[in-house]
């Protein structure tokens, strides 16, 4: 297999965009890649794009895939729509690492496109909540998040300053980057005293429903000079799980953990090499789990973690210098692609006033699918300079 | 690339299956493979699952393959949901070619799945119909295979008779095909005779909504013979292409003709090699445009081909031993699988009454998308003994 590396990344901002629907929001973000990656569109034989809820949420039926490429400008190529609920946008990225790494084409771009904000909000929330026993009772993401941190908090002493402590640093990261939905710094006492949305979880801890894209284009180390000037990133593993997420029971490795094992031996480094981190934290405060199961800390360490800032910034690695999915947003199958853009902006040095300083390995960790069943998927990736 | 071939496949019988679902269909599938295969499930690394319209008509809303397969006892591997409209069988087939074929894996398994038949038929229906400008003003997909006909019957002088000629062969071989929703021969005067649909199109020569499965387990060709005694069917090409179908318009190539001419490139082949084809009618009679598309006859020859049976079971060519998809039925992203399973049994020798004698080269084309617009896919399978 060949060596690929990310040639250029782009995403549109994530948040309320009543006037762009997937065909815009696809397109600003691939020709933003487009443009970081500097290469001539005709060059780009094979585009796969995730989508989880067009289907249910716009007047798309099907073939979603080409009807953004082609509003795009792009047509005539092997166009191929994937899903894999939150990790879409990794899952189609995966699959463009396979056709450049195989020699079946020497370039790909994956897009990851979600419109979340319509009028009737209660069809959006059922688009992602049913399907499932637990979503036949009622039962909504934010509630198991919460059952989930519940049971952090007996086990390991965590409290409710540990978790707000996470989105004070995010709300911090995020307040810094200009494709972020919200961009308020959060103090402590604003987050404790947010509406209570499912205890131990208030408002300002959860990430919202949001409209975005993001897009990557993947080539081989020796075609991407031809193109671009810019530090070519190395994508050193990009594995794919499915089944039992974060601890969904006590018996299953949680997906989050296979994953990141197996992407760590492929990758051929150690959790502590790792620089920076774009962790799929739904809920803010589960970034504390993430912690452990990618092996950043060890069990029941998290919180110490935090409490000592070990993981902002300029802390032993930085996790979600974005400002992770509580700030940035969280268009489904978009949010992969949009990790992936923060880990190569930042391995190249182009993070602005959230650069992590000599930042060379990032990891995303990017997971889908129902908490609380074995229907999900995680994909882990490590990219180095 | 190392050579891969079909190991095993499977499919359950298309038509109305009130008492099955989603899961219930695609397990029947995968275990037909896995027993078709004689593979031990454990050998089985990766699964991609196609599924276009479970969002809308089931109570699933993502990850459906993931649903599908830990109901059929799988898990943990990477599992990925594919959509490709109509085509979207073999695009997951496709993609697990790449997956042996680059080394990634040594096995992989495609499924295609579609659970159509619904008490609300309207839905049903708008699931299939609306996305595009036409669909907004109540064009449904026989209407425009109806209008094409139409500028067929102008331009090459193909009457309702011809139309009918290759209903009245399809409903002949579909009653030998046990898999078939409908095993009636039907006579001239029937076809001709049913309900008008939508001029020249009368009810039975229209494909029908239907619930269904199929799936194929491929390898490489030295791994092959560690499973299974039966012989080893190699994929030669498989041509994936998106863009404006069938003759939307006097200009564009269409993706049914670029894609069987890369294909045949691809396999080193000729159209007049071909023994066997399973092609997209989902309206009967559209078979004869294919005819063209394909290369199999010269233009304007597609009327006098079905006059002279070239293209029976005992003809020059084989088309739709199986019955097609108006006999067969078209449960959406099943269709390609269960044309993939029907090369492999002709070419295997295993088609019993509906063989074909001594077929030594198949090919499939499982098109895909709306019919009037750039948004379609197209997917060219050769098969090779």
């Amino acid at each position: 297999m060949r060596e690929v590396v990310v040639l250029g990344v782009g995403m549109t901002r994530f948040g309320k965009h009543p006037d762009k629907g997937l065909k815009e929001l696809g397109t600003e973000a691939i020709w933003n890649a487009v443009e970081d990656a500097n290469i001539p569109p005709k060059d780009i034989p094979i585009i796969y794009v995730a989508n989880a809820m067009g289907q249910q949420l716009t007047e798309l039926r099907g073939t979603i895939a080409q009807h953004v490429v082609s509003h795009a400008g792009f047509m005539g190529m092997p166009v191929i729509n994937v899903e894999n609920a939150c990790s879409g946008g990794s899952t189609a990225l995966r699959s463009c690492i396979l056709e450049v790494a195989s020699g079946n084409y020497d370039v790909a771009m994956a897009v990851g496109v979600e419109k979340m904000c319509i009028a009737d909000t209660a069809r959006s929330a059922a688009a992602m909540a049913f399907g499932t026993i637990l979503g036949k009772f009622g039962f909504m993401f934010v509630g198991l998040y919460a059952m989930n941190l519940r049971r952090l908090m007996e086990k390991y002493g965590l409290t409710r300053e540990h978790f707000a402590k996470v989105v004070v640093k995010n709300t911090k990261n995020g307040a810094l980057n200009p494709y972020a939905q919200f961009r308020q710094p959060r103090t402590m006492e604003e987050i404790l005293n947010s509406r209570v949305v499912s205890d131990p979880l208030t408002l300002l801890m959860c990430s919202t429903m949001a409209d975005g894209g993001a897009a990557a284009i993947v080539t081989t180390r020796d075609k991407a000079a031809k193109y671009s000037s810019k530090t070519p990133i190395t994508i050193a593993a990009c594995e794919l799980v499915s089944g039992t997420p974060t601890s969904a029971d006590a018996v299953h490795v949680p997906i989050e953990t296979r994953a990141s094992r197996q992407a760590y031996e492929k990758a051929g480094v150690s959790p502590e090499d790792i620089d920076v981190v774009e962790c799929h934290d739904a809920m803010a405060p589960a970034e504390l789990l993430i912690y452990e199961e990618l092996g950043l800390c060890g069990e029941g360490e998290a919180g110490r973690w935090i409490d000592e800032g070990k993981t902002e910034i300029n802390g032993v690695v930085a996790v979600n210098p974005s400002g992770g999915l509580a700030s940035k947003g969280h268009p489904v199958s978009a949010t992969g692609l949009a990790q992936i853009s923060e880990i190569v902006w930042q391995l190249r040095g182009e993070a602005g006033e959230r650069q992590v300083p000599n930042a060379k390995i990032g990891m995303t960790e990017n997971a889908g699918g129902w908490v609380m069943d074995d229907n999900a998927a995680c994909a882990i990736t490590i990219l180095k300079k």
